[in-house]
């Protein structure tokens, strides 16, 4: 839910400018300065080229400063002492806030070992991706030398940054920082959409536990009434889908082998366009189905 | 690997018949006794036929004997005490020789509710069944009354003593005993049959854990060199067959998203028929696929 | 598009509303001149329901009248001589003022044989027909006693006026006349919408000649810019989909064979439903595809 | 069927040798005759390479000559004077001895010009093609050099000669001069193959008339009983494969649409190796399908 229209930043003082974009950068509030002497914007994405621009001409000793700002990934310590909102409320969407012991570790590991050879933190719009594609990403990046990590950062700032002004600014357009994951089941016994299927979507995580991240049931129209992911970026990972067609077939009369041959079929499959549109479709007998990668 | 032929049961003396076939039924030496007097044989399937002759046409009482001649369902006492050789190595292929406490608990559960109802033990034939089935096939009995168990019981040790006699002569023909479980994956991203998929099959249970009951790869022409199950009835129960397609079409340099759209792919199935032939194969690209009950 | 508002139909004179909807029922103005009188009406719905309620209610001489009003299909003479306008575009939609003499030969029997039994002309609502299934329609009907007949009539009757009035009065509702024929072509060997495929919708007929529907490209998301068929009832009858795979892989630079394994697909379907919505999907490799009845 | 034994060849007179193989390569015993020299194989393929090896260091006078003595294709005036019975044979099986006035103007027309270009025959083998594919062959090959055309020739009489030779002599090998057709229709409404479903293969033609090569109905396991094509080559080209599967679902009182949504379903693909096996298979319900090309 926006909070603050475009129109009222164009208007309004640069103290309150200030004070409403000051922590899309964490703790950096010099880019809302600076960007505020460019108002007016025409919109979002003008606004936030203007801050982007501040960023990409800053010293480099500023952008390293920029870059300090940002807190550990899932440190107790900082946690306790207190983040900034957003940060708070971004790593407790990716479920940073609720790790297992191990993964507590797991992750200490990281921001140690990335600290210690960078001497700044790792930084990843979390929101963007699950905590075993966090720890693939840190894995691939701690290779490569500090210019480059310097660049990494930035543009991992740009997408967290991004974000926040989306939910932030209510303009006439919006970034393009959101995808959606949905399902589609069609029966093709009947010839039909098949309504009433229960559906579930499940992170998978190599590191700790799985975890389900929706539940539905099909509509009418085969669909279900909300997308699976939606209004949001959809996290790199990979995800089981998981629909109760056994069920499904025995309460229409259909005959079926005891046990039925198909029950509750898995599909398994990995996101790695966080603002893309994926659709997973199912379409099945109680003898076969098929899926796919669809749009 | 048959260890007799007919052609000497038929001209060897009674004694021979008896020893070698006495344990066909359980501790039931009679009904090979019985039998050996309507030699010879065309096949396998008349000697069969003349051996169920005998417990059908004797009294109830006898066949009552032959009923409780049977073991408890893995029961460690008598496994300790002494099984036949037959009744080991039949409860050995379904696993009920290495359960968990967690297992042996519900079988001992079911064992003792079904002879406290019937006053005789839970016949299985084990070899058709996944412990899971096992248990389903319980829920399903217990109702009964007695006159439908001792029926059903006598069904049971038919199947048992089929088996038995299958593996134990050679003959020109053969008991419909046994199923067969295979695969085929074909690439329908190239046209061609995908070689060296590796391809796991593992039995699920809600009672204990998932076993994995094969491994293989695929060969040239994307089946396996041998049926994933053949030789021996296919156990009722649930199955996941695993297919390592990421691997696969990276190997071949096909463009892939990352992580891969398509990595691991279960499809999770059920046998209702242990001896029948099941093809469960998988047409796939790294963007979709297609499984169906094959023949 | 509609020539006329129903706030005015409401609002003006009876004169009007009739000069305006006077033909709405062929030849039969005292249908719209009864309705007038329950003006005004809140919808479209209400409006038509108003104008059924006049035929319903009339005696049965009456409504042999309004059977009687309606011409022969495909009557060259009457065409000559002259049908009402609506009449006239209803017969050339459906290609009925354009048939080879074989097919006028067999309209002019089935018009001849109808009328020969019942006495009145053969009626059926041709904007929901292909030209083959006006003629399996009229063998369904021909046996049929009168009683059943007359009825049969003006169901079709009451349809072609359904589309005859949604075409003439713009309202906030419409009349549930028409439906919808689409496609979209899903790359499952790029994991991608088929962008740039050429699609043709042929009517194939047993009669005479089959003809081209529409032709059109896909757009970027696999779909065509406009569905194949909408805005009117989608006619009965049957179709091939054809879709040139073979020069949309050669033009990716896609392996394939020579000549190519897949090059032009036709898909053959059934519309039985006008008023529905129909979606005949193509996933596709170079090496198979799927299709199935979408919605 | 083989009307000579490799044995019987290896032990004979060479006259006999020569005798049985002089046609192996059309008016050119010579070839035959140094063959005979080399006796005896140990299978045909070590014959076959002995034959080719005597055309292989043959002078190129020689290997004219026999180019030269090639018939043309589809020729009448040769026909009525007499071609070999080999010659005669293949060209009927390929259709060449019953074409349209057309389609005989149009093999004149190749004939001449290629014989204007080269001065030899065009030569292909024709038990390999459809009709169409020998016109794209030849239109390839006209702009060739002589040398690249003197190659291409010799290529062609082997596989005519490997042909004729398979034909001939039995022997425990067989040259791997045949291919094979073959489909399997799997009724995924019911998961089981589908019986009794007419299946008609037609081989299409852009130059004249398509013609049916088979029909066949599906046997228990949903296959046919003898492969749609075997024991030849499979002729490159186009086809049509079309299954009756809306009488199929409507004999088994599945509920369908009226008309049937599905009713006759072609297939359409090219053929591209004649010696190859391909699999072309239906899985389908009253309501959608899938097809693959398989192995």
């Amino acid at each position: 839910m926006p909070q603050v229209n475009l129109a009222d930043l164009n208007a309004g003082g640069q103290g309150d400018f200030v004070a409403a974009l000051g922590n899309v950068f964490e703790h950096s509030a010099w880019i809302a300065e600076g960007a505020a002497l460019r108002r007016p914007f025409a919109g979002i994405a003008a606004l936030f080229g203007a801050m982007k621009d501040m960023v990409e001409h800053a010293s480099s000793e500023r952008r390293l400063a920029l870059i300090k700002a940002h807190p550990d990934l899932a440190n107790k310590t900082q946690r306790a002492a207190g983040l900034t909102a957003e940060s708070n409320a971004e790593q407790a969407g990716a479920g940073l806030d609720r790790l297992s012991d191990a993964e507590y570790d797991a992750f200490e590991r990281v921001n140690n070992a990335y600290r210690a050879k960078f001497g700044f933190p790792y930084i990843v719009c979390v929101r963007r991706h699950s905590k075993d594609s966090i720890l693939r990403d840190f894995e691939r990046r701690l290779p490569n030398d500090a210019a480059a990590e310097m660049k990494a950062s930035i543009a991992e700032i740009f997408r967290i940054a991004a974000l926040r002004l989306d939910q932030l600014v209510a303009a006439e357009d919006r970034l393009p920082v959101n995808g959606r994951l949905s399902t589609h089941v069609l029966d093709t016994h009947s010839g039909k959409p098949a309504a009433g299927i229960a559906v579930e979507l499940i992170e998978l995580s190599e590191l700790g536990e799985s975890r389900v991240v929706t539940r539905a049931i099909t509509n009418a129209d085969g669909r279900t009434d909300q997308p699976l992911i939606g209004g949001c970026p959809v996290p790199i990972g990979r995800y089981e889908l998981s629909f109760s067609v056994g069920r499904y077939f025995a309460e229409r009369g259909v005959p079926l082998s005891d046990p039925p041959f198909l029950d509750q079929i898995p599909l398994r499959f990995a996101v790695s366009e966080p603002e893309g549109h994926l659709h997973v479709p199912l379409l099945v007998t109680p003898w076969g189905y098929t899926t796919y990668r669809g749009s």
